[in-house]
């Protein structure tokens, strides 16, 4: 088998990067294309803006690559999140009752930055910048792109292209507009978009409010939210309506709405918010959708992986991470079938299919529970019982939200699955106040217990299986 | 409120020409066009093939317009499945407990064409014929044809537009190409496609199997259908996977090879198809694929309906009626709304949006049970005991199949959450041997419906509403 064959990656972003640094650390030739110029040397937005939390399945990745001890550095551990009320008043709700599980709020910048030097570290890499791809031609297969400072457009032979564009890649449109298959394919929107704005630090570099947390202002309709930055600044991401219910984006024209509407329902973040009407009007209004398409592959000369394959909303704070994942998930089928890209590609797909779908569903899930649901008194409830098993019972309980973000011996799939049913199974108990105060937690774990394995019985038995 | 304002509606297959009529009854100045030639004068294939199931939601549409009786002649009512194990044993499965619910197998030609002549009858209806849409400008709007014939190309004026062109749409596609707002949309193709076969008629012209029902012959990973024609013919349709299991598309290439899978799977079937080999090897193997999208209208301008809005699979023999039952509600909001079409178009999607999404998915679920569950004795049992409960109480039981099918004053979305609620509490209340022999059918009612009801509250209270 030969390592000598070479590899085109479109994309130099997070995945393209990580992923061209692990194809490079087994040997292969890989020139890695991105449209962007070199964010270490060019004062740039890495384009998408919403803070990232990294958590245990991006953290594996970097740990696989040898680079997690030079992460950890660039990261704000949140325990969990703090909920702010329209009077101001907050409460905590952790992630997680065992000690050392929180997510880290990090740039992404800072990291994108890092694994680019990391892969350039490498001969057999090469990175070329301000190369945007325009199109791929499948079959041979050759990737064609546009220099963005001369405009000259050229052809790149590749034994084999990644499609590891984001969003909007441009491997993934040649499938759609080819028709050399079925290809399935969707793209959703939200009704919602989102503006971004900032808490600055204090006068002497400090953090304003808690740095500990990701801070959430749930208001049903819209929601508010924060991520500390190592600055002692916060990133605030706004989510609204473009069009419906009393305050959206399409009606909050002047800073007298704009100032009304966070009056009446965010207060306490005015007086930390100094540049909101700048903010406000200046930066992009962003959209939030979901892609899944199938396949991923066409024979054993392109794939698409990370944010081509699966773009999913930033609600689960996974986003990143399941992009990671992609490429140890790949990594592990290499191992077993390196030197036939048709069934590494396949066989790809064919494991990770279910589980990026799934990510995709519980981030969707997350946009109700963060906007709405974290107020609900049976979801405190259930939110604070949760924790209380899991300090108990650190073996035994696990939330969804611990399955999914510090479970990476957990698929995403395993983790929706069993992960909805133990939430109806809580939620039903503690609306039908089944749980009684005179039990002991051992008692509760073991009725909560018995009451999923119902669930997901009765669900198996509906389904015929 | 002027009723002179000139529509265009794009393709005349069942939804544009029922459309039109309607349109035409209200008075207003109709161009319809259709990329085909006219199906009344030539010959050709209406160019979908899978037989039609017409249902009560189609009926509703035909009453409001006036032909229901001119259409009844040309169906064959259809009672029930009778279903075909590979040994040639059958047995039969009815749609409904009650009387006179059933469903009519009809030709699509039949019906397209008395549509179209119905419309024409109408001196403000204008057929184009041959003029296939190209492209929309969804400012203006006006629609680009070229003429099958001449090859020229001419763009038409109108005040709205309809796009009634299918699922391959192409004012679907001017709004996911123009970008002009955020276009949500998904086509998504089953793992298996179909080819159509033919049973004819006896040397009398009459049918060589029961003509009262829809024959299905359940294998699991495939399927072969059976509706019959006027003529005494059957039109069998094969599901089978492209490339997947035993036998697939892709490895059924010599006749031998076909012979031996119908032997096989479908031995009764072998001497009631005499040119097997010419049809499997000539007929073109179809793909089956589910299309959603939103929003369906730009501004007052352009509006999706029927197929080019939400294609479905056929396996609820619902898609021609779901297109139908669209224009009933168009026409309701009409009613409410004419004169103002950016008010007409956005209520209509907002009331009808969920029920073609149901529809769609109930639909994929069908394809599960036709291919699958009819054959599984926990599946047998429970249509057993619904067609014993619609029996004893026609009014107060109805399986999910009757709602959808045959209650048109159910809405598709609320069939499917009930149905799918009453499927469960009757797989669950059966498998676990729940239903005992001794309790009378009013007891049994009462316990499905007990069961029902908690698990549509448990859901209720899952999703914290």
């Amino acid at each position: 088998m030969s390592k000598k064959e070479h590899i085109v990656i479109i994309g130099a972003g997070l995945c393209g990067s990580m992923l061209a640094l692990r194809l490079a650390q087994r040997g292969y030739k890989i020139s890695l294309y991105e449209g962007r110029p070199d964010l270490r040397t060019t004062d740039i937005s890495a384009g998408r803006s919403i803070n990232l939390a990294l958590s245990d399945r991006g953290l594996r990745a970097l740990d696989m690559v040898g680079i997690a001890d030079k992460v950890l550095p660039l990261c704000i551990p949140m325990h969990g999140r703090l909920i702010h009320d329209t009077k101001g008043n907050t409460f905590a709700s952790n992630y997680s009752g065992r000690k050392g599980e929180y997510i880290n709020s990090v740039s992404r910048g800072d990291l994108n930055a890092l694994l680019l030097t990391e892969a350039e570290k490498h001969e057999n890499v090469n990175i070329h910048f301000n190369k945007k791809c325009i199109n791929v031609d499948i079959e041979k297969p050759t990737a064609e792109f546009q220099c963005y400072l001369t405009k000259e457009e050229f052809t790149v032979d590749a034994d084999v292209i990644f499609g590891a564009d984001g969003a909007g890649s441009a491997l993934r449109k040649s499938y759609y507009l080819e028709k050399k298959f079925l290809f399935s394919y969707s793209q959703n929107f939200l009704t919602h978009g989102y503006k971004e704005l900032e808490i600055p630090a204090d006068q002497v570099g400090n953090h304003q409010i808690s740095k500990d947390h990701l801070h959430i202002w749930p208001r049903g309709q819209y929601m508010l939210i924060a991520l500390p930055n190592l600055d002692g600044s916060f990133t605030v991401t706004l989510f609204l309506s473009y069009d419906e219910g009393e305050y959206n984006f399409n009606n909050l024209t002047t800073i007298e709405k704009v100032r009304e509407f966070f009056e009446s329902e965010f207060p306490d973040t005015l007086p930390l918010i100094p540049d909101l009407k700048n903010e406000f009007f200046n930066n992009p209004t962003g959209s939030l959708g979901t892609v899944k398409c199938s396949p991923w592959y066409y024979k054993g000369k392109t794939l698409l992986i990370g944010d081509a394959a699966h773009a999913i909303v930033p609600f689960y704070g996974q986003g990143m991470n399941a992009s990671f994942e992609d490429v140890v998930v790949f990594d592990e089928i290499l191992d077993q079938y390196e030197g036939d890209w048709d069934t590494v590609f396949k066989m790809y797909q064919k494991t990770r299919k279910e589980d990026t779908d799934a990510i995709a569903d519980l981030a969707i899930d997350n946009y109700y529970e963060m906007r709405d649901h974290v107020a609900n008194p049976i979801f405190k409830e259930k939110r604070k019982l949760e924790m209380e098993l899991e300090k108990a019972f650190p073996e035994e309980y696990s939330s969804k939200y611990s399955m999914v973000t510090f479970n990476e011996h957990i698929s995403y799939a395993k983790a929706m699955k069993i992960g909805r049913a133990q939430d109806k199974a809580l939620l039903n108990l503690i609306a039908d106040k089944e749980i009684d105060a005179d039990l002991d937690m051992k008692q509760i774990l073991q009725q909560v217990q018995k009451e999923t394995d119902e669930i997901l019985e009765e669900d198996k038995i509906a389904r015929l299986k």
